[in-house]
C-alpha cells in the first residue's frame, strides 16, 4: 500500500545528447558523447520555470530518489521520506529532478555502456570523469527542460560535491543549495578507504582488467568486499553497537570455526550480497574515483577562491557521528563562503548513525529543509 | 651498525611440549599437542629467577620483539626501542622474554604446520585458538623456564588482552601487567573490519579453501587487500593527513586512470605487498577470530567479577588518536580495578599516530614503562 504522501508511482526517463560531432569535453581533456542520462522527476514545472529542485545522489545512489516503480515495489526511492505531496521537498510546489550520475549504473552512460563508435562496451576504455564532469552532464538535461534557475540543488555525500560545484561553476543558475554530510575535499583516509575497495575488485579474477561483462562474469566478491568495507564506514561505532553490539548470529555460544558468530558479520555479508545485485564493479571504480579527485582548495586555489563568486544561499548541515565527512569538513564550506559575506546557514545534528544519518528519517532535518525551500521559493516565485 | 643499547644479535628459540597423550586443552573443547612455541629472550633470569618479563604481541607481530638476527639485518624487532640495556625495558636487570603466539606464522604450531598425527598440514582443521589458549601455551613455555611469578606482563592490543588474561587467570604468578591500547572486548566496528579482511582472503581463488599451501600457491591478494584494510584502522585521520594528505605520487595533476595517483594508495599497497612476503594468510583468519571472540564482560559475567582476583600491580596507557581502541575501553580496565581497590594507573598519551602509537618511540612512554618496572621491581628483588 502506497502512503498517500508519496509521489506514488513513478518512472525512470532518459535524456541523450552531446552526439558526435558535438561531444562534451571532459575535466581530463578528453571528449565524450553521445551521453544519456537517466533521470526520474516528480511534481509540476510551472510556468515560469522557477520551481525546479535538482537531488544529486551518493556514490551507490541512483536517480530514483523517491516514490515506487509498481503497486508491487517493497522500497521506495532511496530518499522518499523527503519527497512527497506535503513532505519537505513538496511536490504539491516544487518540480524534483534527480539523475542517475554520469559514470553510472542505472542508466546513465558509463563504463557497461556500448561504445557507438566502437560497437563495444566502453569497459576500462570509457574516460576517468570527475565532479565537474557529472555536473556539466546535468546542465545538459537542465537545459533541455528549458530551466534557467535551479530553485536549489540538493545532495549528501557525493551529492554535495555536485551540489557545491553547481554553485561555484554555475552562480546564476541556482538560487539555493543544499551540500550536507560531505567535504570539499577528500582526506587521505577516505582515499585509503577507497584505494582499498578498488583493490578488493582489481584482485577478483572475474574483473578480467575490466572486461568481466563481455566475458559473462561478475566479480562478485571482489565488488562485495568492497561495499563491506564502504559500509563500515557509512555507520558509526556508537550505532553498530546499538544494532548488532557482540550478539551472537543464532547460536548460543561460539562456533569455533569460520562459519558464521555475530550478528555483524552476518549483517555485513548480506550487504555485500545484495549490492552486487544491484551495482557495477566497473561503476564503483569510477564514481570513487571522481570523488578522490574532488578538491576545490586545489582546483581554485583556495577554498575562498573557490566560493568568491557564488549566488546561491546555501544551508550546509553535518552529523555528530559522521567520521567520514565530520563536521569539522562541513564547517570549512561555511567559513569560507562567510568570508565573502555569503548568506549560509549552518545545523549539525547529534545524531548517532554515522554518515548515513542523511539517509535516516528525522522530523528535524525534514523541517530545516522545508524551511529553508519556502524562504528561498517566496523570494523568486 | 648495532647501536650499543641494543639487545645485539639475538636467535630465535623454539620449545615443544602438550606430546601426546598429555595434548593441551582449548577453550573450544578440542584438544592440541604437540605444541611448539618459538620465542626469544634477552637478558638473564637473575638466581631468584623474579627478573622476567614477558611480552605479548600484536595480530602482526612476533616473538622478534629487540635486536637483530645478524650484522646485515636493516630493521630491527618490533618493539627494539623499548628493550635493551638501558632501555625503558632494561636487559642488564630484567630478562625479557617474547613468544610468537599460539596460531601464529613465526615459528609456533599454528593452521600451517604439519598435523604429527596426520603427516599432513592442518590448514583449516587446526582448531580456532582463543586468547586464553595462547596464554596457557605460554605458562609451559614459563614453566619450563623455571619461573615461577613474572615480574611483568606487557602487551599492546592483542598482547594487551594476553596480559589481561595473564593477570586474570594466573593471578599468583604475575607480579605486575602493562596492557595498553587494548579492549577488554572487541567492539562490533572492530569485528566488522575483521570480518571485511577474512571475506578479502577467501574471496581470493588461491586461497583453496585453506589449502593453498598444500597446493602450491598463496592467497596473496585477499591477504594484501586485508592488511591494506587493517592498516587504515590502525593509523589515525589526523596521522594520514600529516604524512600523505593529497600529495601525487610522482605526477603533477592526476592520472585520469587507474594506475597511481596518491601517494596515500603507493604507501598502501607498499603495505599488502610487504605483509604477505612475511604472514600467512590461515593465520590471519584464526588470529583475527581469537581477538573477536575475546570478551572478559561475558567470559566472567562482569569485568568486575573478571577482575576480582587481580593480584598484578596494572599500568594502562591509550593514546588519544587510537580509534580502534579508544581511550574509554582502555578505562574500563581501570574502572573495574579500582572497583576493588585494586594497584592500578593510567596514563593517555596525546599523540596523533593512531593505534599503532604504542609502536613509535616516545619517551614518555619509555619512561613511564621504565619507572614502573622500576617500583614493582624494587618491591621483590
Amino acid at each position: 500500500m502506497i502512503e498517500t504522501d508519496s509521489v506514488g508511482i513513478v518512472k525512470r526517463q532518459f535524456y541523450t545528447f552531446a552526439e558526435p560531432p558535438n561531444e562534451m569535453p571532459l575535466e581530463s581533456g578528453e571528449k565524450l558523447g553521445p551521453i544519456t542520462l537517466a533521470y526520474e522527476t516528480y511534481g509540476m514545472l510551472n510556468e515560469q520555470k522557477s520551481n525546479a529542485i535538482l537531488i544529486a545522489h551518493a556514490l551507490s545512489g541512483d536517480s530514483h530518489v523517491a516514490g515506487y516503480y509498481s503497486q508491487q515495489d517493497k522500497k521506495p526511492g532511496w530518499w522518499d521520506f523527503m519527497i512527497g505531496p506535503g513532505r519537505a521537498i513538496d511536490t504539491n510546489t516544487y518540480f524534483v529532478i534527480c539523475t542517475n550520475a554520469l559514470a553510472g549504473c542505472q542508466g546513465s552512460t558509463g563504463p557497461s555502456s556500448i561504445n557507438p563508435a566502437t560497437g563495444n562496451r566502453y569497459n576500462l576504455s570509457f574516460p576517468v570523469v570527475t565532479i565537474g564532469d557529472m555536473v556539466q552532464a546535468q546542465t545538459h538535461l537542465i537545459d533541455h527542460l528549458g530551466i534557467k534557475r535551479l530553485l536549489s540543488v540538493i545532495g549528501g555525500s557525493m551529492g554535495g560535491m555536485q551540489a557545491l560545484e553547481w554553485a561555484i561553476e554555475y552562480p546564476d543558475r541556482v538560487v539555493s543549495c543544499i551540500p550536507h554530510a560531505t567535504t570539499t575535499r577528500l582526506n587521505a583516509q577516505g582515499i585509503a578507504f577507497h584505494e582499498v575497495g578498488r583493490q578488493a575488485i582489481y584482485a577478483d579474477p572475474d574483473w578480467r582488467n575490466g572486461n568481466y561483462l563481455d566475458e559473462g562474469v561478475v566479480p562478485e566478491k571482489g565488488l562485495s568486499v568492497a561495499r563491506m568495507l564502504a559500509h563500515i564506514t557509512y555507520l558509526s561505532e556508537e550505532s553498530m553497537h546499538q544494532k548488532f553490539g557482540r550478539r551472537l548470529r543464532e547460536k548460543e555460544r561460539y562456533g569455533y570455526d569460520f562459519s558464521l558468530d555475530f550478528e555483524v558479520e552476518s549483517y555485513l555479508r548480506h550487504q555485500g550480497a545484495s549490492f552486487v545485485q544491484r551495482f557495477d564493479a566497473n561503476t564503483y571504480l569510477y564514481i570513487t574515483k571522481a570523488i578522490d579527485y574532488f578538491d576545490l582548495q586545489q582546483d581554485y586555489g583556495s577554498l575562498e577562491s573557490a566560493f568568491k563568486n557564488v549566488m546561491a544561499k546555501v544551508l550546509v548541515f553535518s552529523f555528530t557521528s559522521d567520521w567520514l565527512f565530520p563536521t569539522a569538513q562541513n564547517k570549512e564550506i561555511v567559513q569560507a563562503l562567510q568570508v565573502h559575506r555569503k548568506h549560509v546557514s549552518f545545523v549539525e545534528f547529534d545524531l548517532p548513525y554515522g554518515h548515513d544519518s542523511f539517509l535516516i528519517k528525522n522530523p528535524k532535518q525534514e523541517k530545516l529543509v522545508a524551511d529553508f525551500l519556502r524562504c528561498v521559493y517566496d523570494e523568486v516565485k
